[in-house]
């Protein structure tokens, strides 16, 4: 799916450099793969054109953030689109770690963590760190940051 | 949840002044309460930060503008995890008065209200006014603004 | 839906001109007629208030550029709510046409037909090209631009 991006990549760069937003910031709340896929999509295609990108996972996101949430995370799929999805895509496992060597940052949501009653050696090891809404804003509300609710 | 938000309020609000957007402005599409803590959190905490936040109400999110719908909106969480949240966090009444009194600005959406037939009197009084796309995009274009669907 | 727009258009196209966000950059990821109704209103109230409008539809949101997914869009609603809907709004398929005429261009998104099997000659006329994630992380990082994802 990343066909097309390093045509786009030094065009991009030279655009954002001199005009645009040099920062993705995802805030991710749902649970299900459907969500998670475009997401993991976009954050590492911003990477690809030299933005840097972070992932705000929240609410039902946090479920991302579990191994075996994530592996459930799936069962938003028929079995027959689970079986075409798993021919083309990475697992979500895999294309976490890869957004993560990218440099992807993956933070977890701190009062979704105490609503959930979830503690940090609970979650998977791509975790950056917890932080809350005021962090997220702050990330979010930086001139050169677009956001995206997901 | 709004755990170090005051240690963040100066520094953030300082970047804020010098160079980032100091506008929230949320679309609230969804009528369940899974969906209305999130954009109350983001709403309260921006306000705590110096932000001015703005919530538009529109399609589903119109049910939280309604005292019957607001009640029903916890319908979408299992007893148990109702009873958590019960525990941790006001009800979403008592949530949206702590959002208006913190100085968030309430928008119910004119096209929705003619769609499900509502009138203003029926809505609860947090409401401020109503409001068409035109006046959200007017908000949320503006330089100094940073918007999310959600 | 769009009363007072007009009224609203000259200031609001003053103000884009001086100082605000002239373009508006929708991700329609959802394939029902509950979001897809809100989108349709947010692109083409954003042209009539003279802001460029791009609908970039992805993942679920494919469903509304086939024409079996497009009538099948209104089946989230209960028969009631859709004869309510049929009486003030226009069609799904008038709507994305209207859309068209005034100006809102449609995109498909490639990773998602890729996934679903899907070729250019089965989605409908409106579509004005295939695009993948680099391209509208291209168009939505402009300085002038403002994005949701829906």
């Amino acid at each position: 799916m990343l066909e097309g991006t390093k045509a786009h990549a030094t065009e991009t760069m030279e655009h954002a450099k001199k005009d645009g937003k040099t920062s993705l910031i995802l805030v991710v709340s749902k649970g299900g793969a459907d969500m998670a896929y475009p997401s993991l999509i976009l954050a590492t295609t911003a990477r690809a054109l030299g933005m840097d990108a972070h992932m705000y996972f929240t609410f039902w996101g946090m479920q991302l953030l579990t191994p075996e949430g994530r592996k459930k995370a799936m069962d938003v799929f028929p079995p027959e689109l689970q079986k075409k999805i798993a021919e083309k895509f990475p697992t979500l496992e895999q294309f976490m770690q890869a957004a993560k060597a990218a440099g992807v940052r993956i933070h977890a949501c701190s009062p979704t963590m105490d609503m959930f009653g979830l503690s940090k050696d609970q979650l998977v090891g791509e975790v950056d760190d917890v932080i809350g809404a005021s962090t997220y804003l702050e990330l979010a509300s930086r001139s050169d940051a677009m956001t995206l609710f997901i």
